[in-house]
């Protein structure tokens, strides 16, 4: 086998390298550099840009706290609009909630999703539900002309460079609030507190999330593949709180199979570490 | 500067490389490879045989969750055992209590100490406590012989490979045990779930304490220079409950400074994801 070595930079002083077998794909959209690897250690893997954007072996750890975050705070959740998440995995997610009617995929760039269509199928599944309507357009503009409210936003975004940078300015916050139904909530994925550039992302959407919305919160998870392996998401609502108004039976009750998520780790994944509370409070 | 790379190999197919600005140190002691590194992103940091044990940025989430965790469960704590530990972050922790009388630390290689405190200040400043006594001893053999009765023991062991082996064993267990009082508490690093060999070690730790302690948790922290960021640490007991029995308000009133740990944290960091909840209870 070839010696070949997939390597990113998280900062300019640390690296991390994953040993390859062969690159699947490549190609260069009219948006962005996609690529697909086969890998010995995280199976297939998709980087857009040069940024590993998901990986066979830990996509379900951010698949997961993306959405089922959310739905168990509101298991009534009926409308979902989806930003980005072009290689399926949430709507994979979502598709397992009987109670959800309507599920809009908003994707700038057709060629993610057809590639992920083509290598990878373990996420690209997701777009196989009949109540997933995709459009390829702009998620600013989307949200901008749209007329549905929704219960619940996710913007399954990349990071705030290149096409995913309108999606973490203060009028796209305002106009998620505006197409939320009352109870609704937005997620977005959030950035990381640990490396410099992540952490002045992260309080920067902070900032612009709190003054768009009453309710704003951060909350962790594990994710291994992602620079310092310590990842943050938002939770931002009109009337629901993350924690209390948590509905632990009723989604229990729903006995849906995950990985990684499960009630208990909700309610700890808001237990932020000192120094993140700290760079919160600041914005 | 020199194009210097410091690379560790998380698996045989993942590499996680820091740049250095220069080595500040290195030795072969009677036990393993010693060396300090200076880097830009990092500061300095502490390798024995070719692992990272500690740098001086993210130091203080492993030093915190590895101690403040047992004393929030139990603030009378007076007598405590520290094992490995040469760096001092642990006594330095440990020496924000006043109510604490005795630490005795048994580290095996007494060149890991004076390297650390010729180079790594921000940690070893913490064995200037009158309260500690340094052996430099077999972790095992100390345990073996010992008539003290602790009322906390942490393991501060490197991988149970190499002169952290035996510190792994159901014999070290089982003297723990015998050497804790009534309200004993054993905290020990606990290797990380995710990748196949960490959670190899991490699986036969909880079997071998599980056996050992009527009471046995893990509980988990971002630590981003570890392998894949997700590290767990265990929490054994005679009779105490690290989330029931937590004095959240007597530690708070404490009002001990902490960059990461603080109780709302304490009570998440036991709420582990479902795939590490299983490979435990398959133990």
């Amino acid at each position: 086998m070839d010696d070949l070595w997939y390597s990113e930079y998280h900062t300019p002083h640390v690296r991390f390298s994953v040993k390859v077998s062969r690159q699947l794909h490549y190609e260069e959209s009219k948006y962005q550099k996609i690529s697909v690897f086969e890998s010995p250690e995280f199976g297939r893997f998709l980087t857009l840009d040069g940024i590993m954007m998901l990986t066979e072996r830990d996509e379900f750890i951010y698949h997961e706290v993306i959405t089922h975050t959310a739905m168990a705070v509101n298991p009534e959740i009926k409308n979902i609009l989806v930003i980005g998440a072009g290689d399926g995995g949430v709507v994979r997610e979502l598709g397992k909630y009987q109670g959800i009617e309507s599920i809009d995929v908003v994707e700038i760039d057709e060629r993610v999703v057809e590639v992920c269509k083509e290598f990878l199928p373990q996420t690209s599944c997701g777009f196989e539900d009949e109540r997933v309507h995709l459009h390829y357009q702009d998620g600013l503009k989307f949200v901008r002309h749209t007329d549905n409210l929704y219960d619940l936003i996710i913007v399954d975004s990349t990071d705030p460079f290149g096409p995913g940078e309108v999606l973490f300015t203060k009028e796209f916050y305002g106009n998620c609030y505006r197409a939320l139904t009352e109870q609704g909530v937005l997620i977005n994925q959030h950035e990381s507190p640990f490396y410099e550039e992540d952490a002045k992302a992260m309080k920067s959407a902070h900032r612009r999330i709190s003054h768009a919305f009453p309710m704003s919160f951060v909350y962790q998870a594990h994710i291994p593949t992602y620079p310092s392996g310590h990842w943050l998401f938002g939770f931002a609502s009109k009337s629901l709180h993350p924690q209390r108004d948590l509905k632990a039976d009723a989604w229990n009750a729903l006995e849906i199979k995950t990985k990684y998520y499960n009630t208990e780790l909700h309610q700890g994944a808001f237990g932020l570490p000192n120094y993140v509370k700290e760079m919160l409070k600041d914005e």
